[in-house]
Formats: structure tokens, C-alpha cells, sequence
């Protein structure tokens, strides 16, 4: 079953907000297993919203539109749809006596510019009149177009609450069983993952996409299929020939970050954590501190930015500093041993490096990043060389010390 | 003159992936004087992809394309366009002889896969042939069609260095002069800020629009014209006018952030600045080291996560830590005076509170917050309540704590 998304607003087509509901009515869509065609969006245009409605209908089987239901006057959508399937609004009574019998709490609006939101093309049927959110389902051409508003929260209130089982009881024999999940990679380039992925014999109905979301490559697996059996089936000897070829460059699957799985790595093995930060200034006891729950694991760390930093809290002698520079693996061992003995934590990490875009030599380029772990039993410094801006660097070092902490772990694990 | 925007992945219509790069580049086009008319978002099909390119031509005057560029099996764009308008792929030599010459950095790839990115459609010319990034234009009936890839930074990059430069020399009379800002605001609700503008007597050829980002509100206020003159002259007096009752609490503009505005004054005033943080975790201070050159102003800081590093690196007593508990006003005070003593940084900042979800109490619920401020003149503490989830509550924490310093050296200007 086909489903066509519209999403209307000049809000949107001048780029001033970001579609957010698009993206979450196709995600919801997509795993209750129907396909989308095509997303649309379009400003406050009554002659494109009609057009775009008449061709979603010449080509799919429902509609979704989102944005314009609005009491402002530039909420056109009710009209353009009146006028492009040749339906006249009509005033639905149940909104109507719904708007009245809540006036006193809404007095600030004029009642006139509220009963708009009540005035729908006919044969509407408001998705939720007791609500006060507008939103509406019309049958056209034997088939559903929905309405909904184009505020995101609510919205996502009623494609879930409402769409999705009318949906459902829809042409139910059209919709497919869909498997899916999403591999998350941070070590390996996307050519290489497509290289090993091409060695494995996956089956022609199992679809496989690459996309690289820096600093990660994320793989979907995909199986879909009218027999519920086959698909799952198909599905987990895929996921396990996956994980064949790519074994641990598999750092969590679906919504699974970094920062999550390396917290719950540390909090089985009763670990504590302490970071020393120079070029990441922060990124990485924020990405950690993201989790609920965190404190269990990170005592904190210090953003040594400056080199009097390192040395007052860190205990990075001068001496070391001029002798081999900030930016080196003498200093990122020294960092991370002195966050790990004040602190107390039984692991230790540091990060120092070239963030860019100033700063670099032809020693030590923009890019330049230590990294180093402090273990009671012994201590590695890794030295990379990131591409990128700014920013990137930062985050791909970030993510890097992130992993380095997840592979120690992991071979301890195994030990 | 018209743009249509379609943008290309099976990521994007199942909804994995959000569509920020069409966001980014209708706000840039609409920016530089163009209209949007309408924004595509198709899966991988090429007969998808040829049908929204044949009708976007049929009815707008240029095309922006992105995604379905790259190496992999799924990137199909190149050989949907060849087939769509009739132009058979070709090898673009200058491509083809870049990738030959960085083999040797890029030898993980085989090169028949690399080779693939230089197989473009004839007629096609690429953006930046001496980049790593995919790329191309192609005039068809006279109109010029862009190519970019999905990639958001590579995307963006080329957008800006690129096709605006090459779309502004195209139909030259057609554009209207836009004239268009952005302020941001942090510290008043929307509803206060539309209704001091509302006090104003604007000309009805301006528009404002309120966009609230969390945690800022952004009112953009947009003039276009084809008399230049006028839409300046409109433009200056709406600044004026909006700056007369927004005053201070417009911290910026446009692309401005908080962290930027306040190292602008640090940078301004010579002073140096160390930050103690615990419920916000780094957030302080990774954004303010953003910036390149922050080092002139951030000294560093400690992420004293738990309450024995406030003890060993802020120098905050178990005591006082029992007697108050680590969310209060003292302990937030002692935190700020111990990371500027410890760092002998000019003022210290520090942040102490209950992001959630876990944590509250009736006394002290999730969403207390106390920042506090240390100078050499004077101390101060302030209480906020903030509402939100986790991720919420860090971030207009960390905005708060920077707004509390952008206003202590505004006054500390005035004075």
C-alpha cells in the first residue's frame, strides 16, 4: 500500500524551520509497513496544494497532509482542498458546539477566527472532535486522505492515535510485514562495509542500504514480506551473516549511541570513568552525560583548554610541556594518568590535539589527535590523523576515545 | 525565479534519516532572493527520480538535486537522469584522473567502485572536480539542474561556494531583493515578544515571523523589493524599531550564537574565564570552545560530576556538601570561587543542578538549577525552575549560565 506525505507552509519552503513531521510520519508509517512514495512540500499555495493533492490521489493509495489547518489567515489548506476536489465547507456542527462550549477558557481569540477551524470540506470527518486539535479524514475516490495540523506535537498525537489504526483496518491484506534494523559502524569507511557486505550471499528480497551519518556509517537491513514466517526468518540468518563480516565494527544497533553503549559496558564491569579534555573541550563528558543515570559510571573530568590547566590539575609538568608540545603522546599519557590518580577512577582517558582550523604545523597538521587510557594495569596512547573542520575533528575524536574505551573493554571482557 | 528542490534516498522516505539539507538549502535560496516552489523528497527509484526531474523542469526555473550520488549499490541518481533526459553516462576525465592520483591515500576502496563517481551523464559538469566530493551541473531546455550530494556538509559547502554563485549570474532580473534578519532572543516567551512588536506601527510591506528555537525565540523580519532602495530604507527603520522595544534581550543575529557573543566580549574586555560544572557535563564548555580562537579566553574547566570532584578539584568541603547538599546555593557559589582561584582565571561560572528524570524532591524538583558568578569584585548566585526533559534542562541551563555572563559584562560596559 502506497502513501504519499504533503507537508504545507511557507515556514518550510523559506527553510526558516526544519520538517520534522514529515520524517516522523514516514518513519512511523514505513515500520507499520506501508511504502511512501513520495514526500511533498509546498507553501501556503491554494493552486500547489491542489495539484499536489489531485496527483498524490492519480498515484497512491492514501494521502497524508500536514500544516494549514490553522484560524490564521494564511491557513489555506481547507479551502484549497474544497476547491480542488469540489467539495464546499461546511460547518462540522460537533467542533462547532465544541469551540462554544469552550469559549470561556479562550476568550483571547475572536469566536469568528475560532469556527474556521470548524468549517471543513464536505463529507470531512473530524479525526478528533473532542480535542482541541484540528485534524480531519476525508474517503475521496475510495480513498483516505488525512488532515492534520501542522504543529509537530500534535501531529505526532494523531497519526499515532488515530491514522495509524484507521490505517490499519484499511485494505489490510495490502500490507507487508516489515523487519528492519539499522547497524551502526564508527570504524570502518562505507566502501569498506559495502566490500564485506558484497562478499555474503543475501538473498534478493533482503534490501540493504548504506548511509554515512559522520561520523558513523549506518547499515539498514531491511526484510518484507506478506508471509510473516519468512521474513523473520530471512531476516535473523541476515542479521547474523552481518555480523559475520563486520563482527565488532558493530558498535549498537537502531537508536543505540556510542555514549549509551559505552556506559552500559562500564556500569556491568563496576567501572568508574574520569576524562581529561583539551581539543574536545568538553564533547566527551557531555556525550556522557546525556544518559540518565551516568553518575554511576563518571566521576567528571577537566577541560584542560590551557596548558596552565594541565598542569594545576592534571599534575603535566612544565618541563614536559616545552619539551614535546601540548599536542603529544608524552602529554596525553600524563594527562590521562593524573585525571585517573586524583580523581580515583579506575580508568583515566585524554584527549589532546589540533582542532583547527589554526594551530597546525607541518609536524603536527590540523587534525593531529592523542589519545590516551590510564588502567591500573598499564597505559596505551593511540596518535590519528582526522580530516575534516573544526568541528568534525572534535567530534570524531570524541568518538574515538569513546571507542577505544568500548574495545578495551570488550577484550577484557573476552580475557 | 522558481526553484524546486528534490531530494533523493530511501533513508529519507522511511523516515531513518532527517531532511536537513533541503531545509538548508530552501533557507539559502530564499535568502538570496529565490523563490521555493516546491520541495520532493523520492526513494532510490530511478523512475521516480526521472519523473519529479521531468516535471520539476516542466514547471520551475532551475532544479536543486541531492543524494543518490555516491559509490554504493543504492546510488542510483546518476543513471535515473541519464535515462530520464536522454544523456548517456560519460567518463568526466578530470574526475577520473583525480581519483587515480589519490589512490594511494584511498586504497581500502577498490577502484572500480571510486570509478563510479565519475560517471556522470554527458553534458555534465562537475562542481569542484579537484574536491573529494560529488557534484554536478547540467543545463537542460535551457535551465540549469544541480547536483549535490546527500552528504549534509558536503552539501552545504557546495551550496555556498558553488551553486549560489552560479545561480546568481543566471536570469539576473528576475530576483527581488530580499532583505531578511533574524534576532534571536533567549530570555522572554514568544507571546511577550509578539506583543511588544505588536505595540509598533510596521508597514504592512514587512513581514515577521516568530519561530521559537528551543530555547531562544527567533523573529525574522523580512522585506523584499525590486527597488533596492526602498526595501533598505524599509529594512533599517523595522531594525531600529525592533531593537527600541526587544533591546538587550536581542543577543544577537542571523548566525550568532550565545557562546560566540559572549567570547566576543570576554575577547573585548581581556578577560579570562574557567567553568565548574556538574548537571550541564561539559556542555559549557564544549560550546564554547566551538568557536576557533576561544583559547584567548577559556581558560578550562572541570566537569565535577560527582561530589568528590567537587571536593578534590574545586576545593568545595564535605562539609558544606552535607550540610546544603550539591544542588544548592552555597555549594554553587564555593564551585565558581574554587574554579576561578584554582585556574586564576578572571571570573568563574559554575553550574549545579537536577537535570532528571531521576533526582527530585519536593524541596528541590527536577528542573532546579543554581548558576552562580565569581569576580574579583563580587559574587552572585541565581535560582532558576527550568521545565523540560533531561536534554531540555542541561541546555537552557548552559544558555542561562552564558546569558548571565553576556549580561554582567554589558553592564559592567555601561558603567
Amino acid at each position: 500500500m502506497k502513501i504519499e506525505i504533503i507537508a504545507i507552509g511557507d515556514e518550510l519552503t523559506s527553510g526558516r524551520i526544519l520538517n520534522t513531521t514529515s520524517s516522523f510520519a514516514a518513519r512511523n508509517l514505513y515500520e507499520a509497513g506501508y511504502d511512501i512514495y513520495a514526500m511533498n512540500t509546498i507553501g501556503d499555495t491554494p493552486s500547489l496544494i491542489g495539484e499536489a493533492l489531485k496527483r498524490a490521489l492519480s498515484r497512491v493509495d492514501a494521502v497524508l497532509v500536514t500544516g494549514g489547518l490553522g484560524t490564521t489567515d494564511d491557513d489555506l489548506t481547507n479551502e484549497a482542498v474544497s476547491k480542488a476536489l469540489n467539495r464546499p465547507t461546511m460547518p462540522n456542527l460537533e467542533i462547532l458546539s465544541n469551540i462554544r462550549t469552550h469559549l470561556d477558557e479562550i476568550t483571547a481569540s475572536p469566536v469568528s477566527r475560532l469556527e474556521k477551524l470548524a468549517w471543513l470540506p464536505s463529507g470531512a470527518e473530524a479525526l478528533n472532535p473532542q480535542s482541541r486539535m484540528a485534524g480531519y479524514q476525508l474517503i475521496h475516490d475510495d480513498k483516505p486522505i488525512f488532515f492534520l495540523p501542522g504543529v509537530p506535537s500534535q501531529m505526532q498525537q494523531l497519526l499515532v492515535e488515530e491514522v495509524l489504526p484507521k490505517l490499519s483496518t484499511w485494505h489490510e491484506d495490502h500490507r507487508l510485514t516489515t523487519h528492519q534494523r539499522t547497524f551502526r559502524i564508527f570504524d570502518l569507511p562505507e566502501t569498506e562495509v559495502n566490500r564485506r557486505i558484497a562478499t555474503l550471499d543475501l538473498s534478493p528480497d533482503v534490501h540493504i542500504g548504506y548511509y554515512p551519518v559522520f561520523p558513523e556509517v549506518h547499515l539498514s537491513l531491511t526484510v518484507r514480506d506478506k508471509k510473516t514466517n519468512n521474513a523473520k526468518r530471512l531476516f535473523k540468518s541476515s542479521c547474523k551473516a552481518i555480523y559475520t563480516v563486520l563482527g565488532d565494527s558493530i558498535y549498537g544497533c537502531d537508536r543505540d549511541s556510542m555514549q549509551r553503549v559505552v556506559g552500559n559496558l562500564l556500569a556491568e564491569n563496576h567501572f568508574t570513568l574520569a576524562v581529561a579534555e583539551s581539543c574536545t573541550g568538553g564533547l566527551i563528558c557531555r556525550r556522557i552525560t546525556n544518559s540518565p543515570g551516568s553518575s554511576a559510571y563518571l566521576l567528571g573530568g577537566v577541560v584542560s583548554y590551557s596548558n596552565s590547566l594541565k598542569t594545576i590539575y592534571l599534575g603535566v609538568t612544565k618541563e614536559l610541556l616545552e619539551a614535546h608540545g601540548a599536542v603529544s603522546r608524552e602529554v596525553a599519557e600524563e594527562m590521562a594518568v593524573g585525571v585517573r590518580a586524583r580523581s580515583g577512577a579506575d580508568i583515566g582517558l585524554a584527549v589532546t590535539g589540533i582542532a583547527g582550523p589554526g594551530g597546525g604545523s607541518e609536524e603536527k597538521p590540523v587534525g593531529t589527535v592523542y589519545i590516551a587510557i590510564a588502567t591500573s594495569e598499564e597505559n596505551w596512547v593511540s596518535k590519528f590523523h582526522f580530516h575534516g573542520d573544526r568541528n568534525q575533528i572534535r567530534e570524531i575524536a570524541a568518538q574515538s576515545g569513546l571507542d577505544l574505551i568500548r574495545k578495551y573493554l570488550l577484550q577484557k571482557a573476552q580475557n
